[in-house]
């Protein structure tokens, strides 16, 4: 399918995906005018003047989840800034409609510091009910995330880190099921140490995994590093990081692969240095890392990918929608790692019967937001 | 009408007065998915990324404005605050659906100086096609909407003060029509020297009017007052600034009396000070400055206020609708004065035999939006 060709006569005949509609279907006359604007609306400002918590009761903010970028680090186009980025961010406020009837807007911010992102997301903060960050490049990504977490009074989400990390534990949830092996004891290496790989490896700790190695494009993240940034400094505590070299050195006898990298990055000598029965997710977009049928073939027990052309995509439309109509309903503040860690195996135990073609349930899986959601309780 | 358990019944009913929905509305399968959102969606980003003019024919934001306030002089409420605005900002963005099939995004910030607030919006800038600023308190107003008229390539229009005042000069245009006066040579005095009464003044010297007292809280705008403030002082340039004194000084013999201040400044009295078949618009709200019964007895040949149980209403419901209608349409980057001149002829031209019941349309009029919008090309 040429997707490209489809994508622009779609975009062009329709001129954009979302529009907006009144909740009040009704025919509004002068008197509901009156009512929905002035003069009645003064007497909703002045009982939410009186007591805030009645914005969600009265405004659209009940909701509504703003979808931001600063445009950094968009799908693989990389630092592409806020107009170019506007046509992925509005697909993802259709995403939240079309799965979660979820009313989204998109917001691409043309600041790009982590100061003064920060200050633009908390200035529009109260006109939402939810925070999902998009597509903002690492390392900048973790301290606007974790700033906002901390000064917000409602959920900020990234994403491109949660979203993949609570699908990839959700997989390999049913992937070493079907191994038999505990996933707890797994050797584990992560290739890739930006927002999905660090998040992957921070859910995984949380979940139990005390073996995991975490290798960037310079090697293995090791306490003799002298090149890493504050945020691989502090993922330094949830890897073993005693051993220096590349990933060629860790993936001999390893259980897990999991790639967040780049295409091509392994072939089928380095699936066969790895552990009996290996699984390996190739992450990378829209090439993965190894592609599924050569993983197969060298021995691996379990390929996932970012594709929807393989078996077991690793798609965050199966967490962002829940995620945030959980969120949404519940009216929890903050999204936690008991929140993630509860989606991940909500969503694996949809798969009654996992198998090499399916430890990740499809995001078309009509049960699959409110299994998540009642994880966001 | 008991406007005020109308609107919390609506309010609570439906928990807000929009939503959004998708524009295709055909059945999204696996395929189109990809085509809205990755895949596809990167072929539009990489064409918006070459050629940044694509943005509004690809995405929403032809169709897109921000209604923005921070929420510090909403209706007669005062500052409030961005929570408290939230259902006045919404409801606005209902007006603008409902009015001129416009997508509008309530926008409510929780930063309040000029550089916090100008910051704010450029920075979320490239996510709309135009801004609609509201309820932005004096004097702050007049440098927020000058700085981000000129440091940003979409339109942006304080409707507090350009609306009211484009309204005003339309029913000035009528009224002085039916006393069979010259605007243009008539004698004005304005009292309030806020958003809305100092956009009055300046589109009324734009239209050439040459004799105009404008008078504050504290008198009238005279040359030696020490205690104006920026805003005020240009304001002397537009106005007849040499009388120092207080509004009865003035109003004698004035031929029109524009009042954008506070309930009962004026009585018979006042109105019969004035010039013969004296033109009053009375237009505090909810009380104005003398009710439109005792004007006329005391000899107002046309009265306007700013509610909708007299006749006359000066409402902006008049404007913003067609004024953003058409420079979304036209592209315009900027509304300028002669936008704002062409706008108020031509809705006065829409009523074709001026009454003193009968100087301004109905905002129910559906040629409004389009004579309106016809005015910003």
């Amino acid at each position: 399918m040429d997707y490209d060709s489809l994508a622009l006569e779609l975009h062009k005949k329709f001129k954009g995906k979302i529009t907006t509609a009144l909740r009040d279907t009704s025919d509004l006359d002068e008197q509901k005018l009156s009512a929905y604007y002035t003069p009645g609306v003064a007497e909703v400002s002045r009982q939410i003047a009186d007591d805030p918590t009645l914005l969600p009761k009265y405004t659209w903010t009940n909701n509504l989840v703003a979808v931001i970028s600063d445009g950094s680090a968009v799908l693989g186009l990389g630092d592409i800034g806020p107009k170019a980025s506007m046509p992925v961010m509005e697909g993802k406020a259709l995403l939240f409609k079309h799965f979660a009837d979820i009313d989204a807007v998109p917001i691409t911010l043309d600041v790009h510091t982590t100061d003064e992102i920060v200050a633009a997301i908390k200035a529009i903060a109260p006109s939402f009910g939810a925070i999902n960050l998009e597509d903002i490049a690492a390392p900048k990504c973790f301290e606007v995330e974790e700033r906002l977490k901390n000064e917000l009074d409602i959920p900020v989400f990234h994403d491109d880190q949660h979203g993949t990390a609570v699908v990839v534990l959700a997989g390999l949830i049913n992937a070493t099921k079907i191994v038999g092996k505990d996933l707890k004891n797994c050797r584990i290496v992560t290739v890739g140490a930006g927002a999905a790989g660090t998040a992957i490896v921070k859910l995984l700790y949380n979940y139990g995994v005390r073996s995991i190695v975490s290798v960037d494009s310079r090697g293995i993240l090791s306490d003799h590093r002298t090149d890493l940034n504050k945020e691989k400094q502090m993922l330094l505590d949830y890897i073993d990081s005693s051993q220096d070299g590349q990933l060629e050195d860790v993936l001999t006898g390893a259980d897990i692969f999991i790639g967040v990298s780049k295409a091509d990055l392994l072939d089928a000598s380095s699936i066969k240095s790895m552990a009996d029965d290996p699984i390996v997710f190739a992450l990378a977009n829209p090439d993965p890392e190894i592609m599924p049928d050569i993983a197969r073939q060298a021995g691996a027990a379990v390929v996932a990918t970012g594709r929807s052309d393989f078996p077991n995509q690793v798609n965050n439309a199966l967490v962002f929608p829940g995620i945030f109509r959980g969120a949404l309903d519940s009216g929890v503040e903050k999204i936690t790692d008991d929140h993630k860690l509860a989606a991940a195996k909500a969503l694996a135990e949809l798969v009654e019967n996992p198998t090499a073609d399916q430890v990740i349930p499809s995001p078309f899986d009509e049960r699959v937001v409110s299994a998540v959601a009642q994880a966001v309780k």
